[in-house]
Order: structure tokens, then C-alpha cells, then sequence
């Protein structure tokens, strides 16, 4: 009855919102929180966060999903579709699956929502842990055993408390097979200013940039400021200086708007006015929509330091990757969908970056991608200024749904 | 019986200085400390101050000398001289003292060795406070009356529970007129490295250099690390990167070995490796024995602040000039006495700069002014590991008081 690349305009017209539930929804998951509002803050596998993954679980139920977690509490709705043979295709929102069950949609391949654990790095310093694992690094699961957080509380002990990890020690129980989804949406704000600024409804990601994280020390023979003479210094903190606006010149020399590089953390030892640094420490994030342009920012980083070291006398005790995700490309298919859905539902649309990075990083080792921004106010995000309207939530969930549909068709 | 000028051979040799009892006296006085050895610590106006202020003044009255305190504790101990209407000699030492009547000496000018009160910025911030103030500065005077210490005890009140500043609230009373003294003649360790390098036993000081100090804030819109393309950054950071080059290259271009400039202290606001810095805060001290040049460094560290915030779009909100005192030239007539002293020893010596500062750099303001160094451990000070031998330290004392001599006879 459906063609699996466009709809009949009556079944595009009947999509709707629940646009005051959801924002109710919103709210009383918000109230889940160690601070009073507008913050929000719930820590991995605490009370607040054990209480929060039961109300989305039941709002999974409520929606008819049939609901599983896998041992680190990555929770799974999955619709079944005619052909529950196929591999799914999956999303991170409710209120889209809400919005295919009250238009009638019946899905071909089954349509699946997860919740991913600890998207940010709250307690354990990792980001996007769940989906991390889901994505299958047997090194990653082995380091995971032997992460603390500040409080000196294993990854595991966490999980066990909060009723996940209790068969064995083994992670790799999590890994997905790539293959297992053959799509995944995720609906997320701009956390940037683009879309507002243009006024557009709806931004369709063609890739992920992703950061690579860096720490450099250099140390030197420190020494008074007044009685050790300028010919006789090296002087760790202008090495550090040096390198910092090396970076920038080398990530405007890669000519893309794309490439970006930052210095966010530079902290000079023993830190005092008559002091000349014997130690500096610094920080350095990354990013890049293209891997081989990013790295090669990094190559040339790694260059300057050594440069800057050798040409001020100081040494550079540490140079050390911290970390060096691939970005994701999405998939042209899942681009088109939205594309389409988007124009089926009359809303403005533009093909952009995303330039902070989400659980869709992640899934794209295992599954075709896809992600849709809607705008949001000034670009904030993870503070309490973050703002969407009901409209611009209205509206993305709108296509997101619309893709899904098209997606679980094809 | 004395020239003025040159002393009798048989006058010279037999000058001795009572090396053990010096080492037991300093080691004596090392031990009203609130840490154990090898560190010292002896904060002003606490109960081991008051204490090892009495140490002081016993010493001083088991040299013969008249004591007096003035009211935050600069403690005087005089030797009268046969001409006591002319103005003194003074000093801080007082071996140099013994070392003299042991010979026989008779003064003409008396001789004074004065304690200054807390050379050492322990308390309240504040270094040379003791000389400082005997310099005379009304603004200093009123400004100490509100100065608070890190438990909030005012600068009176804690003097007052040592036992000072009991008349009234008026520290102006302190201030020595100009001409007080006819010559002010300082030993000290160099706290650099070159006597030691070069084996050479005492060093005449021609000039202290005087530290400026300047504090230096930018701040920008900052944001994520991810989301703010380059062209749209406004970086603090790099503003402060940019600044602590430019004061290297502007120290550099003065032209002289003796212009010396420092970033010690350079921090970053919010201080995140993903966000780009919103503030950054420098501190800077920047010193030179002549004034004009030291001043000229600091107008073109204003510009570049000035400059570069224009460029990088960022805000000067802070360029602070804490204090720039004036460097001091040690006088003609005390430069000769101590090297004709030096040689008449048959000590090597050597011309030099102080380029830490001293109590010496205030006493200028009110008195010729000569220091004389000797070699140091490795230039090492204010640490447990600071280090002169018995033999350098007799030669210090042999030539401070060869030169007290020959000023007292002049
Ligand atoms: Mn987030
Ligand atoms: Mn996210
Ligand atoms: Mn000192
Ligand atoms: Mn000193």
C-alpha cells in the first residue's frame, strides 16, 4: 500500500504531535535530578538515574514497545514489523514511534528506540559510553572493568548497584554485530546557532566531526624572575604559548572551515608572578569532519611541540593522544530520506555538519547513520539557558518519524 | 691614627670573624620556626617572630649596642661613634659589628645595625615592609592601616599582639627622614649563579633592579570547542599566548642583558578542554636597573595588550600596573669603599647587578645604598637547599665590615 520513497500527501497531512505530552514528558523526566531546576543533574546509575530509566522504560510500554537492557542498561522498545527478519531501524525518540502508531503506519522492517547509557561523561569521564560499547572495542570493555570514578567506585560496582553487569565481568556481552540495524536516526538541537540564525526548520547531518583530545607538557629549569637572565631561560610556560598559537595557525592552514582547534586548558607550574614556568601543561581538542585533514592537523602539532622544545631548550616530557575518533560520514539514503520528508512536510531544510558529537558517532561503526538538528536558542546546550520551542520540537520529530517510515519501508 | 681611605696592613689582617659562633647563632635563630628543619618559617608578629625578635636584641646588647624599636618593630642597635651628631653608618649585620671592636676599631660616624621587619611577604603581601615604610610613603602608611591577612587580623591588630603600635594609629611615625643615615650597606647571599660559577668571593653591587608588576585580563564569548567555526572565535586564551610572546619579544628588544620579563602566571577560564576560553588571566613582572627602559618594555607590553585585543576582537578589561618601584644605583663612594675593602683582603671581586631585590632598594630612597654579595649554593634561595659556605660568609662579613669602617672615618 505505501511506496517505500514517498507518501500519499493524506498519510504525510495526518502526522501529529503530541506536542503537549511530550512536553510534559520532558518535564517530569527533568524532575529526575540531584539540583533543583533549571538544571538537571542525574549521575550515571544513581538513585535519580535508576528512577529515570523506569519512567522511560514504562513510556516504552505505554507505547506498545517490547522492551529489553543489555548489561550496562542501554534499553531497547523494539515495534515489530511485518518482515521482523530484516534488521531494524532505529532511533532515540518515543514520541516519533507515538506519532507512526496514531497515523495507522504498519512498519516493514521493525522500528526500534534506544536509550543509550551515560551519553555524557557525568561520572566515569566517558562519553557516550553506551553506545561506545554497543559499537564493539574489546579494549574499550577491558579498560571499562578498570575505571573508578572519583569516589574510588568500580564501573562494574556502579552497574551492579543500579541492577545491570550481574551475570559476569565480561562487557563484550554488549557488543552489536554490524549489521544489526539497518539504519540509525538520531533527532537531536543544533547546539549551534546556524539554524536559528537562518531561519530553517530542520538541518540534515551529513557527517560527524570528531575530536581528537591531546596533553603536552614541557618542563624547563624554572628560576627566579628577577636573577636568571633572558639568554639563560627555557621557559616552559612561553613553549606552551608557542604551541597554542601553533595550533591555530596550523588548523587555518588546512583551509577548511571544518577544522577547528582548541586550547582550553594551560596550566603553568609553580604558577607564581616571580616565577618563570618550569612546568607547563596543556590541553588540546581537535575536530574534523574529514580524519585524514584532522590528523594531519595532529602531525603537525606534534611537529611544532617538538620544534618549539628543541629551538627553547625545554622538554617535552609528554605528547599524548588521548584520544582520536574517526568522524562518521551519514548515509546518502538516510540524507535523502529526511531531505524528502522534510520537503513532504513544507519545512526549510539544510544539509550541515554536526561539530559536537553524539551516540551517532558511535553507531556509525555498526549502522548506516543518519542524524536531524532543529534549531535552538543561540546555539546553548548543557546549561540551563538550552532552549527548543514546542513548534521546532513538533517539527523535528515530525520528519524524524516520516524518515523512520521511509526507512523502515525501503 | 686612620686614614680615611686605606687602613694599615697590620689593621686588615687582623680583622677575624668568629665563624663558629656566626654558624651557631644562624642555626640558633633558624629554630623559631613553625615547620621543622630544614625549612624555616616564621611568620611576622607570631609567637616565634616575637621570639626570635628577642634573640635579636640580646645579641645586640651582648655587642655593646644601644636598642631601640620603632612602631612595627625595625629594630636599631648603635654603636656610637665619636662624632655622633654626623649621620650613622648602618648595616644588618652584626658580626660585621663584633668584628670591629674585636680590632680595636674606634668609629667616627656611629655604626648601626638595623632588623628590618619582614623583608619577606609572609603575612600580608607586602615585602621590605619594614623599609618600605621607614622610606616614607604616606599613601603606604594609610594603605597598611586596612591591610587584612588571609584570616582577616588586621596589619595593627597583629601588631599590636606582638607589641607594637601601641601609641596610636599613625604608622608615619615610622618614616627616617632623608639623610638620616650617611651610608646603608647591605650582605647578602647573590641568589644567582654567577660567583659560584665564576669563583670569584665577594660581589659589589652597583644597581638593584626593581621589579614592575602588571596584571593583564581579556575576555571573549568563549563557547564550544566543537560548534564555534574559527573566523567566529574570539579566543582569550590565544590573546594571552599572544601577549606572553610579545613580552619576551619586547624584553628582548631592549637591548640589554639586564632587562628581564616573566609570565608566571597565566590561567584560563572555563578552563575546559572543550571550551574555548572565555577569560584568561596574566600576571607579569618585568624588571630593569634603569627605570627609563624598564618603562619603555612596559608602555610597548601595553600596546601589544591593546593591539592584540583589537585583532583577536577580545576585551582588555584588566591592565593593571600593580607597582613599578624605582631601581636603585648603589653610590659611587660605597661601590669604592667595598672593592678597595675587597682587595685590601685579598679577595677577588666582581662588579654586579642585584636583580632580586632588597631591603637596600628602599633604604635608596632615604640613603647612599651599597650591597655586597657573596657566592651561593647554585644561585638557590627561599628553599631549604639555600646554601653559603663558613669560608664565604667570613669573607662577606671581613669586607662589610673593612667597608662600615672606612665609611665611619670618611
Ligand atoms: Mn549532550
Ligand atoms: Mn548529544
Ligand atoms: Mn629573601
Ligand atoms: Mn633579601
Amino acid at each position: 500500500i505505501h511506496e517505500s520513497n514517498s507518501f500519499a500527501s493524506d498519510f504525510v497531512s495526518s502526522l501529529s504531535v503530541d506536542t503537549q505530552t511530550l512536553q510534559k514528558q520532558i518535564e517530569e523526566l527533568s524532575t529526575f535530578s540531584d539540583t533543583p531546576a533549571p538544571s538537571v543533574t542525574r549521575v550515571l546509575y544513581t538513585e535519580k538515574d535508576v528512577l529515570a530509566r523506569g519512567y522511560i522504560k514504562n513510556l516504552m510500554q505505554l507505547s506498545g514497545l517490547t522492551v529489553r537492557e543489555d548489561a550496562v542498561g542501554n534499553i531497547f522498545g523494539r515495534w515489530t514489523g511485518d518482515e521482523a527478519e530484516l534488521a531494524p531501524v532505529a532511533t532515540g525518540a518515543i514520541e516519533a514511534i507515538n506519532v507512526l502508531k496514531r497515523s495507522g503506519f504498519k512498519p516493514r522492517k521493525s522500528l526500534e528506540v534506544i536509550m543509550f547509557t551515560s551519553e555524557e561523561p557525568t561520572r566515569f569521564g566517558i562519553s557516550c559510553l553506551g553506545s561506545r560499547l554497543l559499537a564493539g572495542s574489546e579494549a574499550f570493555a577491558k579498560s571499562l572493568i578498570s575505571t573508578v570514578d572519583s569516589q574510588n567506585i568500580s564501573f562494574l560496582e556502579a552497574a551492579r548497584s543500579a541492577g545491570y553487569a550481574k551475570e559476569h565481568d565480561d562487557l563484550s556481552v554488549v557488543f552489536l554485530k554490524k549489521g544489526s540495524y539497518s539504519a540509525f536516526v538520531e533527532l537531536h538541537i543544533e547546539q549551534g546557532p546556524i539554524l536559528e540564525d537562518e531561519d530553517t526548520s530542520i538541518g540534515v547531518v551529513t557527517a560527524i566531526a570528531a575530536p581528537a583530545s591531546i596533553k603536552v607538557d614541557f618542563e624547563g629549569n624554572g628560576g627566579h624572575a628577577g636573577a636568571v637572565l633572558m639568554p639563560n631561560r627555557n621557559d616552559a610556560g612561553l613553549a606552551a604559548a608557542e604551541l597554542a598559537l601553533a595550533i591555530e595557525k596550523h588548523v587555518l592552514e588546512s583551509g577548511s572551515i571544518d577544522t577547528v582547534g582548541t586550547v582550553g586548558i594551560l596550566d603553568l607550574h609553580p604558577g607564581a608572578i616571580n616565577s618563570i614556568p618550569s612546568k607547563s601543561h596543556i590541553e588540546i581538542d581537535t575536530r574534523d569532519i574529514d580524519e585524514k585533514r584532522r590528523n594531519t592537523v595532529i602531525e603537525k602539532i606534534h611537529q611544532s611541540a617538538i620544534t618549539i622544545a628543541k629551538n627553547r631548550k625545554v622538554r617535552l616530557s609528554e605528547f599524548k593522544i588521548v584520544n582520536q575518533d574517526p568522524p562518521a560520514l551519514s548515509e546518502k539514503s538516510i540524507i535523502e530520506a529526511a531531505e524528502a520528508a522534510s520537503k513532504e512536510l513544507n519545512l526549510t531544510d539544510k544539509l550541515m555538519i554536526s561539530r559536537a558529537y553524539h551516540d551517532s558517532l558511535f553507531m556509525a561503526r555498526i549502522s548506516p547513520m543518519g542524524m536531524i538538528f532543529i534549531p535552538c536558542y543561540k546555539g546553548y546546550s548543557h546549561k540551563p539557558e538550552e532552549y527548543a520551542s514546542g513548534q521546532d520540537i513538533a517539527n523535528g520529530v515530525k520528519v524524524l518519524a516520516l524518515t523512520l517510515a521511509k526507512l523502515s519501508l525501503q
